[in-house]
């Protein structure tokens, strides 16, 4: 117990160009931060692909994850002896912070997807195997790894601790609008947070919002609205996530087949057999993924050179608006007409879809239903927040999607081949069909 | 020629959290940036090992190189009409200013100095050879390729053009300054860039600046002055430069020592050969190296994979001030107890010098002369700045040198074996000896 | 129409905290900043009262004017060579822009509701009249100064120019929030004016916005939302407001009543007729009102010395919120008992509104009718922005009125007499009554 | 006492856009800003003539009082718990802040020198007669006036409290140095203030500087060079002082000599014999001062009107540089020609001198002894700044001195009359003479 006392002989600080300053004081933190897991998290980019779109935005998981162990720090200098705060949970609110995203790997939006995988499922298997993270945590208490996991996971009994790391107004939220608004250079995603922060209160089940402190809420809730549609969802960055997915659909087909690698996929058997132990997803990192995509570009399958060389040499696809319902017709005869001209259309036409719901209330019944923000009146009761604000009241629940339809232009506009076909496609897909 | 005065449709801008917009309109440079040897850029990081001080310095050449694209772009509009510029010479500018730094490799400090490689050397190379680069400037007009190679390697003979991209006060510093102080936080590195471009004058040999802008000037030198010390210069770093050129030099000797290595070196056998061909050159990129120093953390040599360790998982080399010239006699000592205790000196006592002349006026003789800076008077005369102002004056010329010497701290620390002679290595290094 | 072609031999700048820098090449401009007329805006604050709550919003319309016409000189530097532009209307442009608040007076939203005035008329006054400004533009052209107040005035035959001025996203709005979010030191009032000014174009009958730059439309649009409520109708600015209503009334009052000023409000009396002349309404500042808000602190008058002393050491009303309608009975018992207590409830006793409708496409019939924003669709059409964006569809025509009542409270602590009184009316108000 | 302790109920908080947020906990702090003494300081300007040179630097002495205030309990907050600091004298240092420049008059820099005023009197006077603030600061303590009069004397024992407030770089130079950088809106002024808090040391006689944070230091005493030289010492500032200092010399040469004044200088009477009272002082603001200038422009005497025209309305004079020691032959000759063309030399041909010390480690026996910055070493002792720093090194001690010559120039251009000795006049001062 005394190691989860221990502070450092002198406060420890990084220099953030966000926060301006990350400060650390216990030991345990220090200690977290030097293991191997965690440095891994300088290896995996925070926005993914967005950096084919924003050239900015090359910053790492690990500037995040820090940035939200930071804000957490100061929540709980707010916090500090104020009713329902228990001080002995500063530390597991810290480690839980610090910690979110480390079962995060290489480009996790399209690994996720492509095979079956769950950061949050691989945090808890970080934190609670046979890792250097473990040791530590466990040194401070026995229990720790446990509690650290189930803050994550949202399965804590303290509902407050957990409503820091994951609801809609969370310190991961907060840290990440602020840093991929300053890494990218858009003028969305600043509020202030230092305002938010100040009115923060602690409850039974969750932080609240002073009332006072609404419109800052309000900001910080169109800022999110604009980050999405402007950066997430960005169609740019969906089509190099495009790409990147169907290199690793071609290479976990090749591999299926039998198909000889001049550069084999060493790296990712075990992905491909969703058979992965703790230690090799560890391995991964972008670097590694980079090195295959690399190499493939030299591979003799025309589809996976093809591809990596798009993905590397930011050779994208262009998009159309689609609406799958009203145009399936037109769905099915571009897949013909793609597989006359030999682009394997499930490589080659794509449709990608986004979605956001910027913010809820109340969705019962639903997979993932989010605790709603409530404020604290100036008469002590706890009011939901588009109840109080007309802004947010007026885009409650509202979920936009958006689709587009993904091709390689270039291939189409080439016309030495199957000229006829290929007007035909850039017809139906730029509005004359 | 057609070509090279061909405008795109639209003008297109990049997003730069730096310089807010970066604006293309020619379709040459818009054509440059898409080619394979340009997208590389985003596979070198600007700052080295810089991002294991400051986390937030993950930004790569690729952007700087757009920023130093638009600092000449603008400078450029401000020359337009004006006496000793050649509206001719504008896209000559702005290629060189694109491509000043396309010859970087992978943490090229090192690299350079362990493989004895020229990043200008090779932006000659890449310019001039067989590369997309090389066939989109030949389109636009046979001569181009040798003029930004001319420029690019200061040897053109139009001098007002070089100073733009290679002075003591040119785009590529104002960029990396301003980019650099942005990425890792720290508040040097800003001055009144808006100001200085508005002040800058064409003449027969070089820009120069307007005497009411020489409080801006003072401002830019103290900011260089104060990021060499504080950013680029900063001992963390070099010690993980340290680290990074020892991984080099042991798998360099492993490999002339016929070592079999389980991962081995392919990427590097021509470097260590030093017979390294064009093609083998743009493969390399940082992606690459951080996937062999991955692999090696496996391999059996006890040096390689050590040194991998750490500089993967950020276990650097602490540090002492060092007076080689006072203290050889320590020197030898301490050597003579490295071996002793089994930690080869050659690889684990490492003695880094930096040293930095903030501003020079004219340093004859010096192997790399320096161009001063001079302002436009108001009668019309130009004056070397040094002359103007007393706080450039005061620190002209001053060079500023350190040495440091970098151990393995943690390895002396540990006292299951040596303990007298790691009691008197730190006894030496920490100033009982 | 010489001088109205004529440059500066060299361009001057002025530095701006919010712009950097405010460019003017021409000297028409020039001399129009040199006029007494527009110097006279030095002394009159942007914010009114807003400085006694945020004690950084002390900068005056000088500031903000410049500011427009540096807006609107960016805005015509992108209209250049457009379809619908005419290069000849640049300078009626420029010149409308930075008089378009010329005939703003002291705290004019208190002195215009007092004593009838309209700054529109003023400007066109001041603009037509016998002044400097007048004569410097009709110097240019005969013409001119009936153009530029005609586009002041919203009836200019030139319904593009018009709306650059005074639309629902004019360079008025534009600077304004944004300098009123950088004195008052609120972190809304941000948004990417580089982006929506590069994405305006000019129509036959109003600038308007590409499509592409709709979310930073959006975000315009929240920024005005968040200023109306967090800044513009702050509470305790509307408090010193009604404070500095009231003393206006009672100088009034007591000025019809006959009542012998120890400092008689010479500058005051065209006023009290309403019968003020040009040269005497360019005499009024905000220095003159302080000085007799100072003198009169010494007036016998107890109320008007009162009102003085409160307003100038901040000694503001409280309030509460109130329903006029719901709330009619309590009023009327509150005015009766101030009555008894001896507080004039006609001075003491305020009710202010205030209300805001943050976008409208279309009010037919209504008193000021908006021209909506439209946005320039890819091919070629306008559509209505709250067609397009789901955020001001859900906050278009919604008005938001919100009341409050102000009284002095510190004199109804006050329990040396009147106790019993006075405990009912902190019943009535505190919620009990 | 227990006022002296006294907590507000909930914290207030002040936006500033410097700083953020000024926190107020303590009500003696809150009482002391409500003082009518202290609101009177939103009515004198920070930077005096300043905003005649750059628009944006309208703020007051208000903005700045709460800013050294906010920096002051910043440093105390890092000074708690460490050895040489004592907990009780919190509020003395916080009172002693807030009120640092309460003597301030309008324009004081001016009315000092021609009324033989000192601010630092006016402020003893202030805090320790008749006033609210007196009353407020007994009630906490009968001792606490006379502490806070002499730590803003710098006489008090305690040097260290003393060093808080005035010193090389003390909380007064780093508030005005960021407020005014932000309100100018230059780039100079900005250090990382939260850096140098965070190495902020106490020790008995000073506050002292940990080695590690010299470099900011540095940077801080580069900023105060730059600001001296761009904005405080700006010649079109000086200009605007000249004229003013005039305006006042005049009106008391012409109150001297019984003239009789249309709008009689009332407010400046006391002034004039030079013995004002504490009550008269605390009447006088700049918006006072203004009514006077803007009457003035009435009068009939031709010195004063013009002075008060040239001042309201910004036509200032031009200037020459001037080395009276060298040119003297030349300004006897001037002398005599403007008296021969009318116009006195004594109001209009000023030389007017500035000069600046940016650093000094001690200067023995002069009027004004520096404190030098001392740096903490790693081992405990102090050294002085310059002795670590070749930068502050090279300025130390280097006192840097301007001349300039003021005149109408606009009245030396009409040549309707004494065309001889104004084109002789022009001649000498630009150069040909």
């Amino acid at each position: 117990m005394a190691y989860m006392l221990e502070k450092l002989d002198e406060e420890k600080v990084f220099k953030d160009p966000v926060h301006r300053y990350i400060h650390v004081r216990d030991k345990l933190i220090w200690d977290l931060i030097g293991t191997k897991e965690f440095q891994r998290l300088r290896r995996v980019r925070q926005l993914g692909t967005s950096y084919l779109t924003f050239h900015g935005a090359e910053h790492s998981r690990f500037n995040h994850s820090l940035g939200v162990y930071e804000i957490v720090r100061r929540i709980v200098e707010v916090f500090k002896d104020r009713p329902h705060w228990r001080e002995e949970d500063r530390l597991l609110c810290l480690c839980a912070a610090l910690l979110h995203d480390i079962g995060h790997g290489p480009f996790s939006h399209s690994f996720e997807k492509v095979f079956h995988l769950d950061h949050e499922e691989w945090s808890r298997r970080i934190i609670l195997g046979n890792t250097e993270i473990n040791a530590i945590l466990k040194q401070a208490s026995p229990t720790l790894p446990q509690r650290v996991s189930d803050v994550i996971e949202k399965t804590d009994e303290n509902k407050l601790i957990v409503s820091l790391i994951s609801s809609q107004i969370d310190a991961d939220r907060m840290d990440y609008l602020q840093r991929d608004a300053f890494y990218t250079g858009v003028s969305y995603g600043h509020f202030d947070m230092e305002r938010i922060l100040r009115v923060m209160r602690p409850t039974e089940d969750q932080a609240v919002i002073k009332h006072s402190g609404m419109h800052a809420v309000e900001d910080y809730i169109m800022s999110r609205y604009q980050m999405y549609w402007q950066v997430y969802f960005h169609p740019v960055t969906r089509s190099a996530e495009v790409i990147l997915t169907k290199v690793l659909h071609r290479a976990k087909e090749l591999f299926e087949q039998g198909y000889a690698f001049q550069y084999p996929p060493v790296h990712f058997e075990s992905l491909f057999k969703e058979q992965i132990s703790l230690d090799e997803y560890l391995q991964l990192d972008e670097a590694i993924v980079m090195y295959y995509f690399h190499m493939w570009q030299h591979e003799k399958d025309g589809i996976l050179n093809d591809l990596c060389d798009r993905f590397m040499n930011r050779r994208l696809y262009k998009y159309v608006e689609f609406n799958l319902e009203l145009q399936m017709k037109k769905w099915l005869e571009l897949s013909t007409l793609f597989q006359t001209i030999g682009l394997a259309p499930e490589y080659y036409l794509v449709v990608d879809s986004s979605s956001d719901l910027p913010y809820d209330f109340y969705r019962p019944g639903e997979e993932e239903e989010r605790l709603p923000i409530h404020l604290l009146m100036p008469g002590g009761e706890l009011q939901e927040l588009s109840r109080q604000s007309d802004i947010v009241e007026s885009i409650s629940g509202k979920k936009r999607t958006d689709h587009k339809l993904y091709f390689p232009k270039d291939r189409l506009e080439d016309f030495s081949t199957f000229e006829t076909e290929k007007k035909r496609i850039l017809d139906i897909l730029y509005g004359k069909g």
